[in-house]
C-alpha cells in the first residue's frame, strides 16, 4: 500500500476561521478527516503542515524512503519558494499541487506556480475536494508508475 | 440528476495518434466510455467535440436549458479564444477547464488560460482521470450550488 | 442609396439573456429593428450574424460590391483576429467598429483591438445606440467620400 | 431640458489651421455652431476651451450643479492627465470621450485613454461629426439614467 | 512519388483583388497552376484553401495517410492559431512555411509565426515564386528524409 | 520657530464632496484648521492649493527663503509631474510627501511617485491624519538636520 | 484601552549597527523605548521580532483575540513574502505598515510591497519616528472604526 | 532677418540658483545677453518663459506669423507633454531642441523625449552653450530651407 | 547576365565541422560549389566570406556597380549588426537573406533580425539548399525589377 | 590566520543524492572534507548549512566579530531572499557567491542573484572545486583588504 | 592649441551616395575639409573612419597623449558596441558624440545609445553642421576644463 | 599535458592605464606573467589578444586542434557578441569565462552574457586572480572530462 504525505503550506492552519468567502469554513482537520475516511485502506496518509519555508523544505527532504507521493498545497509559497521546488526535484517524489480556491481569479501573482511545472498535476478550485480529486489523481499516477 | 455537457476542442478527436508521448494512446472515445461507466446513474453526459472555435462557441449557446454543467477541454483555444470564454459567461453554466497533459509543463503560451478564471476549477495532468477528477469535482460543485 | 451590411461576431446572437448587466435586456433582433426603422429610406440595410471568425472573413469578403460600408461590432474576435482585419483590408470597403460596453472599463484584453487602427472610426460604449450612432458616422463618412 | 459642457483640451482652439490632413479644415467655432444648431431646444449647450491641464480641472470643478453632462475632448491631456480623470470623477457628472481623429492609428502613445474607463462612452475617428453622434449618445444616456 | 498538400489560409482566395501593391496581382488559381506546371512528373498536388481556423485543422487532421508533405500559408492564422500548431504536430507529416510578402516589413504582430519553429523552414517575401521555392525544398527535404 | 508651506495639488479644494468613500467628508478648510490648531505655537503654517501644475511650480519656487520645509500633497500630479520635481530640487527645501488615501489600494498608475525618491519621507492612508502625521515627522526631521 | 503588537522583521534587531547611514544609530530597543514612553496609558505595547518568514506568519496568527491593531516592519519580508499578506488578510486585523528608511530612495526591488494595499496605512523614511507616526495614526484609525 | 523665438520651460528661470552642480551658476538672464550678443544683426532674438504647459502651449500657438524659428528647452515638459508636441506640430514651425545638462546621463525618464523627433535637431549637454550652438544650428538650417 | 555576390558572414567558413547536427556536413565550398553547377549560365556568381562585421561592411559597399544582387547569409550578425544594415541600404542592392538552419526553432535571440525587413525575401531551414532557393528567388526578382 | 564561515542554503545538505546530473554525486561532507584538507594552516573554516531563510539571517548576523569572510552558497534564496542581502550588507563583511552548477545554464529565474553585486566575486559552474576556487579568491582579496 | 579627433564609424565614408534623403549629398571629405576651413588656427584636427568596431577601439586607444578631445560620429556602433564605449572610458579623453540625422525620428532601435551618458554632450539632426556645432561645443567644453 | 589559449578581448591591452578604480593598476602583461609562474609544468599557455571581435571570431576557431581549453575574458564582447558565442559551440572546446570586476555591481547591461550558458562555469571579480582561479577550474574540468 503506498505511503502519500499530505503537506500543508503557510496559514492553512487558519482554515475555517480565514477569509471563509475565499477558503470556506471548514478546518484543515475537516479536511484531513475527510481524506482519511475516504482512502482508509487504499493508502497511508500522514499529514504536515508548517508556516516555514524552511521546515517545509526540511519535511519534504525527510520523505524520501518514507513516502511514494506528496500531496501538497504549498500556500503562498507556491508562487515564491524555489527552494521547496528544488527540495521536491532533490527527493524525486511524485508530486500533486492542489488549491482550495481558484487562483486564477484571483491576483496577478497567485497566477504562476514555481512548482507546476515539475508536478504530476494540479487541482484548484474545489474547495476541501481540491485535496480529494488531487489524491484521486496521485493515486492513480502512482498505480501506473511506481509501486510494483 | 443532473445532465453534463462534456466539451472537446480542437484535436482531441486525434487522442490515441496524436503525440502519444504527451497526450497518451487512448482515443477520445475511450476517455467518454470510461466517463460513462464510472459516472452512470449519477449524471447524464452528452458528448461534443469540434475543431472550429465558431462551432464550439455555438455549442456552448446551445446548452441553455439543457445541461447544468461542462466540463470543458478547449485545447488550444484555451489559450487563445475570448469568444468562448464569452460564450460561457453568457449562459452562465458552471464549467470545470480539464487538461490532459500538465500546461505548466509546456510551451510558454500554454500557462495562461483565457478562461480559468471563470471556471469552477482546473483540473491538469492526470491525462484522461483529469476528465473523471474534473467531473468529480463539478458534481461535488452542483451538489452544493444548484440542482435543488 | 448607399447599401451597408451590419455584421455581429460570436455571441451577439445571445444579446438580451447574456449577462444583461453588461450588454443590457435588449436582443440583436430588436436593435436591428430600430436601425431599419431610424433608417429607412437613407440607407439599405443587410444584417448578419456569426460565431465563427472563418465565417465572418468569408462574409466580408462576400461583400465586394455588395455593400459601400460595413457597421462592425466583431465582438470577442476584436481583439484577436487578424484575419478579419485581413478581410476587411482584402475589400477596402469603409467600416465602423462599434460596441455595445465601454470596452475600456473591462478586462485588459479587450482594451486593443485589431482593427481599430484600419476603420474610419470607433463607437462604444452605448448600448444598442451605439450601433446607431455608429452608422449615423459611417453614413456621414460615406456621403463625403464615396457613392456618387 | 438638460445642460451640456463642451469642453476642449489644448490645441483644438487651432482648428482649421492645424494639420488639416488630420482634424480636417474647419474651426472650433464651425464645430460648435453645428453643435448648436443640431441640438437647438434639445439641450442647453456651453462651450468651453482651455491649453492648461489646470484650468480644465478649474473647469470641470466648477460645472457641480451647473451641467448636467460633459462632452469631453481632452485632446493630448487625454493621454497625459490624472488630475482632468481625478476631476471627472470629484464631480460625479457622466461625459463622453471624442476625438475627431482615430487615435488608434496614429502614434502609440495616443492609444491609450487616461479617462475612457469612467466615460460613459467614446467616440473617434468622424472629424467634427464626432462631437454631434457623441452628444447624441450622451443625451441618450442621460434620457435613461438622470434628469426626471 | 510523393503526394503534397498546399494548404492556403484565409483571405488566400482574394488574391488578385486584395491589396495588389502587397500580394500582387495573381489569383491563388494563378500559382496552383503553376506550381502544377513546374511540378508535374516530380509530385501529386493537392490543393486547398479555407477561411476558417477549424476547417484548416480538420484539413490537416484529414492528410494522415493521404499526405508526404504539407506546404502551408497560412495567412493570419500564422501569428494567432495555436490549434493549427497543434494539428500540425498531431498528424506529423512535414510541412513548409510560405509567405507572399516579407511579413517582417509589415505590422509588428505579423513578424512572429506560432508554426515556423515546428516547419522545416520558411520562404518569404518572393510572391508567388514563394510557393515555388517552397515546395522545392520541401520535395528536397522529403527526399533526404522520407519516401524510400 | 520653522516655518511650513502646505501645498495641495489639483481636486484638493474639492474634498468633502469628492469622492467621500475615498476621501472622507472633511473639506481641505477642515484638514487646514486642525494642523493649525495641532501646531500652534511649534511652526508657522502657510496654506496654498492650485489645480496647476505650473502655479504648483512657481509656487514650488517662491518658497526659497519663505518657508523651512513644505508638507506637500500634489495628488494626481504626485504620479505624473517632473516638472514638480524639479522644483523641489531646485529650491532645495525639505519637504515631505501625504496622500489621504492608500494610493497602494487604487489604480496601477497611482502606484508609482516621481517625487517621494527625493521626500524626506512619505505618510499614506491615514485620511486627514496623514497630514497631521506629515508634518509631525517634517518637523522632527528639521529640528535634526535644519533651523539652528 | 487598545492593544498593539509591534512586529519586526528580519535585521532589524541589528539596528545601530546595521548600516548607520542607511538606518541610524539607534537601536530597536532604544525605539521600542521611546514607543512605550510616549503612548504610555494610551495603548497596550507588545513587541516581537523574527528573522524568520515562518515565524512572522505564525505570530501574526498568534495575535487572534490577543490585538486590536498591528504596527508592523517586516523588513525585507515587506517586499517578497505573500504568506506574510495571507496571515495579515487571515487575522483581519487592522495594520500599518512603517520603514525607518525612505524605500523609494533604494534599490527598485524595494519600491514595491506585497502588503501595503491591504494596509490602513504606510510610514516610510523617517527614521525612528516613523513607528511613532505609524503608531499614532493606527490609534486613530482604531479609535474611529473598532474599540468600542 | 529672421526671427526666433527662444522658449524656456519650467524652473529655467531658477538657474544659477538651482542645482548648480548640473545646471551651472549662470542665469537664464545670462544666456539671454549671451545669445543677443553673438546674435546681434543676424537675428531678431525674442525670449519666453513659463512654468505652465498650457501657457507654453498658448505661446507656441502665438508664434505663427510671428516667428521663423523655435530654439526650445522645454524642460521638464520635454518627457511629459504630448500638449506642447501638439502645440509645436499645429503652428509647423522649425524648431531646435536644446538642453543644459547631458540629460543621457541622469535619471531614466529624462531619456526619452516627446518632442525629439519632430525637432530639426537636439543639442544636449554643453550648459549655456546649448543655446548657441541650437541656434547655430538652427539659422543654418532656415537659411536652407525657409526664409527667401 | 547578371551578377551576384555570394556573402557569408562569421564561423560559415567552418562548416562541415561545425556542430554538424544543425548545419549538416557540407563544407561552405560544396555549398559555393553546387551554386556555381546549377545556376551556371544563369548568373555570375562571387563568394565572399568574412568574420569580422567591420569587413563586411566594407565587403557591401565594395559591391557598388559590381553587383545586381546579394545572397546574404549574415550568421550571428543578422541578429546585431546595424552597421551591415545600414551598409545595405546605403548600397541599395537587392538582397535575399537565407540562413541554413530553422532559426525560429533555436534560441530567443535568433528569432529577430536586422536585416530582413530590408531585404526581398528570407529562406531558412532548408539546409545548403536555403541558398539555391535564396538565389532563386533572387533572380526571379532580378528578372523582373531590374536589369533590363 | 583569517577565519571564514563556509555558509550553505536549502538542500546543499542532500548533495550526492540530489539530482545527481546536476549537482555531481559528492556530499557536502565531501566538500567540506575538501576544503579543510586543502586550506589546513591557511584559514579557519567554520561549516553551516540551514533550510531555513530566517535561520541563515541569524546566522550571517551571528558572524559579526566571529568571521572575517563568508563563502557563501544561498542555494535556492540566491535568487529570492532580500533579508540574507540585508544581513550581508549589516554585518559588513566581505563574501564570496559561489555555486555548483552553472546556474547561466539553467531555469531563467537562476540567472539573476540579489547578493552578487554585494559580493566580492562570483563563481560559478566548477562543482565542488566551486567552493575551493571561491575561497582561494576570498582569502586573496583579504590578504589585499583586511587582516592586517 | 588642442588637437581633436574626429572619428567616423561605420558606412559615413558612404556619405553623398548613401541614402541621400536622410543623410545628405555632402562626402565625408566635404565635411572635413568644410571643419578644416572654419576652425583653422583653432585647434588642430586629425581624421578617422573605419567601418570595423574593433580598429575603431583601437583608434581610440592610440589617442592617449595625442589627442585633447574626440568628435564621434560613432554611426550604428553607437547603438551596439560596449567596446567602443569601454574603449572611451579607458583613455578617458572627453568627446561628443555627434549625428548627422535626427536620430529620434528614425528607427527605434537608433534611440538609445550606449555612449551619450558618458559623453561632454550630443548633437543630432543638422546635416554636416552637426560636426561644426559638435566641435564647437567640445572646444568650449576643453577652454574651460582642460588644456591650461 | 594540456594546451590552454588565453583570450582577451577589447581594451584588456589598456589594463593598468585604464579606469584603474574598477580594474586595478597590473598590466595584461602582469596577469600574463602571473599565469605562466603559476601554471608552469601544469599546462601548456598561449596568450591572445583583439579588440576586435572577428579576428576574436578567427582566433577561436584556429584552436582547433591547437587547444584543449579557453581561459576566455571576452571583455565588452561578453554582453553582445552571437559571432564569438557561435565560434565557441563551433570548436567545441570546454571553455571558462572570466572578469576582472564584479560585473553584478556595474551597469545593467553587464549583468547579462551571451556565453556563460555554454561555457563550463564563471568566475568574476577577483582582480587579475580571476584568470587563476578561473585556469584552476579549467585544468580541474580538464582532468576530469578530456585529456586520456
Amino acid at each position: 500500500m503506498s505511503r502519500i504525505a499530505v503537506i500543508n503550506g503557510p496559514n492553512l492552519n487558519m482554515l475555517g476561521s480565514r477569509e471563509p468567502g475565499i477558503y470556506g469554513s471548514g478546518s484543515l482537520d475537516d479536511i484531513q478527516r475527510a481524506l482519511k475516511d475516504r482512502f482508509q485502506g487504499r493508502t497511508e496518509l500522514s499529514f504536515h503542515q508548517s508556516n516555514s519555508e524552511g521546515e517545509l523544505v526540511s519535511l519534504v527532504q525527510g520523505l524520501v524512503g518514507a513516502a511514494d507521493g506528496i500531496l501538497l498545497n504549498a500556500g503562498a509559497y507556491t508562487h515564491t519558494s524555489v527552494a521547496i521546488r528544488d527540495a521536491l526535484l532533490a527527493v524525486d517524489i511524485p508530486f500533486v499541487e492542489v488549491h482550495l480556491s481558484n487562483v486564477h481569479a484571483r491576483e496577478e501573482f497567485r497566477h504562476s506556480s514555481l512548482m507546476a511545472d515539475v508536478a504530476v498535476g494540479v487541482v484548484a478550485g474545489f474547495g476541501p475536494s481540491s485535496y480529494e480529486l488531487g489524491l484521486e489523481g496521485l493515486l492513480g499516477y502512482l498505480s501506473q508508475h511506481k509501486i510494483p
